[in-house]
């Protein structure tokens, strides 16, 4: 059985793109199952709430050697699952930038440079005549209104808007009215602690052999976040501390007006 | 302008899958030009020869920092153009293991384990209409053959044989017979010096930071080739002087009967 999974600390497309890939091999009649790296999101809760999706994806932290996998939404093994060093990767689709990232043997790999991995997770099913789960199609749909701001980010592709207007099209759902009520939801931040804030969809990078983490906090009001800047900052030397970084760089985004602040604090 | 090219020393596919991705991204409308790391070898002149083609693929060894590239047939930079670091990669269409690779930005990878790299761009032609070029159709065909030493190769798939026997039903070529007149071609080795056929078909990894070169020689007849065996080892150990190779590995295949012989040479 093929271990399919996006990135630890996952967000919409993450698990969007892992539920909709077992879809996609099984329709190939491949064995796979999808795993998840971290808690589901807000996110991810508001999305299946509203459509009635259970999901099924079983939380791990670490493949056995020669583990047959397929990597999603993330190439970078710093961003995987523990030992996958070791395993055998079947299949990557994803639509970053590669590095921290080797095979030692052949493999698929799909990488278009969209906005939303579902984007081209939901073009792959199409191709095969595939779109007939309205479950899968909703969590892709969810997942490129995550990615890419409702569509408004600046890596967001011709591609991901027509895939979201098809899909929003199938199912009848009004795009701009879902869309910000899913935003809203993965948005309020009111009960979550600072020490939750700084690690909700971080990443490790380890450009030239220093070790960065970026953060990403995605907030309706942004003002109530940098209110909470001086915890934030002990939050983040805590991480800074634990995990021997370089620097720590936080960006919290506006997601109805799209701009940003950066809180970058360095060892 | 993207520059579109194989790995050095060019074998028949890096030379095809280059020449007809120029013809793909042209019928996207893309500004694409195809280059070459290295001679023509036999194959591809047999090739051109047989099919009245005329290829002009300009020779490079270098490319400026930030030039547009896209890598088929390879995607090691040991194995590409000079100052491939500095360049931006919009593309990459492969079949190999992904090592030495990294790129800064999101780019379109697409890698599919076959046998052979012209048979993906094959079906990406046809996904687009695009299989009515009679010029690349033969460059393609004739990869498959050359990679697949006529379909018998341990990693020829299901989808090189698919692809060969439709392009040589397309083209009213006997596949067997073209196949073996293009392998012998390819093989015939009488007139190349010792020093030449360790450098036809080389590439050098670094796995572990071990500098590892590995030459593929193709024969006919391979008992004349090992009775050059001591004059070989002789120009494997020049190279190996040359580079600072802490090993060089020769790889002499029977390509009518499918066996290899391996000569080993560590510094």
């Amino acid at each position: 059985m093929i271990k399919i999974f996006g990135h630890t600390n996952p967000d919409l497309d993450s698990i969007a793109s892992a539920y909709a890939a077992e879809y996609l091999l099984s329709k190939k009649g491949i064995d796979a199952k999808a795993f998840r790296l971290g808690d589901y999101n807000k996110e991810v809760n508001y999305a299946t709430n509203y459509f009635g999706i259970t999901l099924d994806m079983p939380l791990i932290d670490r493949v056995e050697d020669n583990d047959e996998v397929m990597l999603v939404d993330h190439n970078e093994f710093t961003q995987s699952v523990g030992n996958i060093e070791n395993a055998k990767i079947f299949m990557v689709i994803d639509h970053h930038k590669i590095d921290n990232f080797r095979t030692k043997e052949p493999l698929e790999y799909i990488a278009k440079p969209v906005g939303c991995n579902s984007t081209t997770i939901y073009e792959m099913l199409k191709e095969i005549n595939a779109i007939d789960r309205k479950d899968v199609l909703a969590m892709l749909l969810s997942a490129i209104i995550s990615d890419t701001l409702l569509l408004k980010s600046p890596t967001t592709t011709k591609k991901d808007i027509d895939v979201a207007e098809e899909i929003a099209g199938i199912l009848g759902v009004n795009l701009n009215e879902y869309g910000y009520e899913l935003l809203k939801a993965g948005a309020d931040l009111s009960d979550v602690t600072e020490d939750e804030l700084v690690r909700i969809d971080s990443k490790v990078f380890e450009p030239n052999g220093k070790k960065i983490e970026i953060a990403q906090i995605n907030a309706v009001d942004m003002d109530s976040i940098l209110s909470r800047q001086s915890k934030i900052e002990e939050a983040m030397n805590k991480v800074i501390a634990e995990k021997g970084l370089d620097a720590f760089l936080v960006a919290v985004t506006d997601v109805v007006n799209c701009n940003s602040e950066i809180i970058a604090i360095r060892k």
